[in-house]
């Protein structure tokens, strides 16, 4: 192995924390009450769904920043919610500002010194990196579905991580907390290594259920992923 | 201005005096006496004019490390040297092992206090990768022309920098120790800055001469250029 990919939203950072602190900053903002916690889950909802659209076909590429906003002006209409194109804008850069979980960056700076460290997420590349910057993730590189105009699972988006890479798919590790993705990048070559994220849908989301061989890796956090390999 | 790309063979890194000094352990190891500064002149001599035939269509697209091995290839046969593919691989990726100018990681980390400071460089993504984890280079990313398959100075390369970053051309300044870069730089919008590089081209070398108001910013070193931008 040489190299690891990371899938990012859930996997780096708590998307949904991040995103109902700044809900209920613009609640706050506008004089609003609404189940910030529920829009949240909504938005997110919403993302899967508009990827396929692109990964079908119906519609022609599409940066996830524009499929979140357009998502998030549905969701404001549909809570009966007015807001300038300014304060739309701000709250869509709501996912460039996310927080990283607690041992993401100590757990990067260890397996950075070993292997190259890359993202590899459907986010798009601008996105990435000012995320990168505001959460001071150590990247070495910010690779993103973007480059290939293809979203994650298809095979094009693990093959042409690998190929920038210039690193066989066998030599890349996905490390990701959702095991579509892992199951997606094993059928593309790559390894997986899975860390759990239990709290990634929130206090009473349902944490997924991985059997112990079903992974080349299972790790509880980037620390414990780091231990493990030996970084 | 909001982002600053980077030129990197000579602006940050010294080129020159890395592939002498691979050449010459090369030659060490080999027992082989040459002309090393020549060969590595005669190398880098070889890149443009491959560069310009796939950038006329006479080839397909070809990463810098291809075009490197087949110009290094050439050369070797010419200096009746012969070399494993191994030893030939090796000195290729001498390109990924260059050592920054002395100013040039104390630069980028103040400007990348203030500005997103990305490469923007003819060498694909794998080979400024590994140079940034070699030299200390402290990228929030790393864009190369690989990504658009269309070699600088082709506009697709500055306007598709611009394009991932989500920034507009002119929030863009294209950062080049070679006038005719940032020439085309400025021709697609973007601000361009000026780095004078005097050994570049070694002691004997001869420096660009650049007019007082030809660039937007003319700075000595990358300190200089922190410090006229307030970074």
């Amino acid at each position: 192995m040489k190299a690891l990919a990371f899938d990012v939203f859930g996997t780096v950072v708590d998307w949904r924390a991040g995103i109902i602190g700044e809900l209920e900053a613009f609640g706050r903002s506008q004089g609003l009450q609404r189940d910030w916690p529920a829009f949240a889950d909504g938005w997110r909802a919403g993302y899967a769904p508009a990827m396929d659209r692109v990964r079908r076909g119906e519609l022609p590429w599409t940066r996830i920043d524009d499929l979140h906003r357009a998502i998030l002006v549905e969701l404001l209409a549909a809570a009966d919610i007015r807001a300038s194109d300014a304060d739309v804008d701000h709250l869509n850069r709501a996912w460039h500002r996310l927080d990283p979980w607690p041992d993401s960056v100590a757990g990067l700076l260890r397996l950075k010194q070993r292997y190259l460290i890359t993202t590899l997420s459907n986010g798009n590349v601008s996105l990435l990196t000012n995320m990168a910057k505001h959460a001071g993730l150590p990247w070495d590189c910010v690779i993103s579905a973007e480059l290939f105009r293809h979203y994650k699972p298809d095979p094009e988006a693990y093959l042409g991580c690998a190929e920038l890479l210039d690193v066989a798919p066998g030599e890349l590790t996905l490390v990701a907390a959702h095991p579509s993705d892992l199951h997606a990048a094993r059928a593309a070559g790559l390894g997986t290594a899975y860390v759990a994220r239990p709290l990634e849908y929130g206090p009473d989301g349902v944490a997924h259920v991985v059997k112990p061989d079903e992974f080349d890796i299972i790790a509880t956090d980037f620390v414990d992923l780091a231990d493990q390999l030996g970084a």
